[in-house]
């Protein structure tokens, strides 16, 4: 995100993400000047000084990069929904987002379990801060963990039965969606008014609340774990991306571009 | 409900509704006992006392009657997500329920829409409280509702298209969903993750809770507005009701059984 109007409710509230008066986003929006913008793969980029953040010196700056989206897009539900000490996370899905909502809901108190197709990746979510790892493939995980927390965030790209994931929140609980699946989400009725549950989207956050996730970032030791590629490796990477095998998130060396 | 388990988090909670440890129902549910419950059409009926509500002196009995399901559907989700001054709420359909929920939300000092299919409701909704009527039938109702609400009840018992409806929340808004359609509730992810909005499901109320509404109501001079019927005039009641044709609840007089 690079621009938003400024003068709307939720603009006013620090929250540019839902700017009801159009936000620009860095790649393949219309900015103000009526432009098309073309993305960040270069070396410098201009954008309004309301839209820059400062990375801590702590943090090395291709580790900091996927935090500036997987990151901040774990970091906001996480906040807005209060993880924190006594409460019970469960995020679906490990990889790009997932590892580091992990340690980011781990560094603020809450316990937390991950959820994922892949039996190889417990090693590493319990490295990085889960206290459980369970088989979303395994149907007794949804009958042991039923009703069983109080945050479910869901960082799966495609469309996955929501029913079974639902019925994990506890009393007053929350889904958050955070995939924009071609079909719509498909709920019951009932699992929802079970538990007075609920179901959320939420997209980013706002700039501020970035600067405050990266500072958190910095305090707690938390960054992104990432591949670092030359521009001419874009195309093996993707192949790569598209065949899941990424430890998590590629960042492109932009020296080489 | 007549019964519940009185030990599990919930219930200890004052939210008997959510019990985990299944709640008897005043009918057909299985009891203690291992009895089917038959209901209270009857003169009397026996009930464990932590079930028993006072209906205070100054709200009729047959008024009084509905509250005790309408009533506590609609107090509990405005109570549970703030309905208040300040904020705006939006009831979808007028009948049994909204009625009862238009009288509750002026109360509390929110700012309340009714939205219906029936032109013929917008006299009784601005009698009782809305601000606002408007047809759900006019697309216009939607676009210039849009991001309008913080709170929407819908007490639709059949299945409607979500995503119009989910359309009119605000930021941090909430959609309560009290149908039980017999197909899935489906929405648009894009709709959800726009302004952080969230869906969610209630089920009436807690014992604690209802008799706070009977004592709300009375304080307020709230209450449902019902035909009496005798018990010989049930067939003719539901053919009516089938029709959509009453005014807003028909409530059996029990000394004609």
């Amino acid at each position: 995100m690079v621009d938003a109007c400024g003068k709307c409710e939720n603009c006013l509230a620090g929250l540019e993400q839902y700017c009801s008066g159009g936000r620009t986003l860095t790649y393949n929006s219309i900015g103000r000047d009526g432009k098309r913008t073309d993305g960040g793969y270069s070396q410098h980029i201009v954008v309004d000084e309301r839209f820059v953040v400062r990375i801590p010196e702590s943090v090395a700056l291709a580790n900091a990069a996927p935090l500036l989206c997987a990151g901040i897009t774990m970091y906001s539900p996480l906040r807005h929904w209060k993880a924190g000490p006594g409460s019970k996370v469960a995020i679906i899905g490990f990889g790009g987002l997932g590892h580091v909502g992990v340690q980011m809901a781990k560094a603020m108190g809450a316990q937390t379990t991950v959820l994922d197709l892949s039996p190889e990746k417990r090693d590493d979510a319990l490295r990085l801060g889960a206290e459980d790892f369970r088989l979303s493939t395994e149907p007794e995980t949804f009958t042991s963990l039923d009703s069983a927390f109080d945050l479910v965030i869901s960082t799966v790209p495609i469309y996955v039965g929501l029913d079974r994931y639902l019925g994990l929140l506890a009393r007053d609980g929350v889904y958050v969606n955070l995939a924009v699946p071609a079909q719509p989400l498909s709920i019951s009725a009932t699992t929802l008014l079970t538990n007075r549950r609920s179901i959320a989207g939420t997209r980013s956050g706002g700039i501020a609340e970035t600067q405050e996730m990266l500072d958190f970032c910095a305090e707690h030791g938390i960054s992104a774990e990432v591949e670092v590629i030359h521009a001419d490796g874009i195309d093996d990477a993707y192949r790569r991306l598209l065949a899941g095998n990424v430890r998590f998130r590629f960042v492109i060396d932009n020296t080489t571009l």
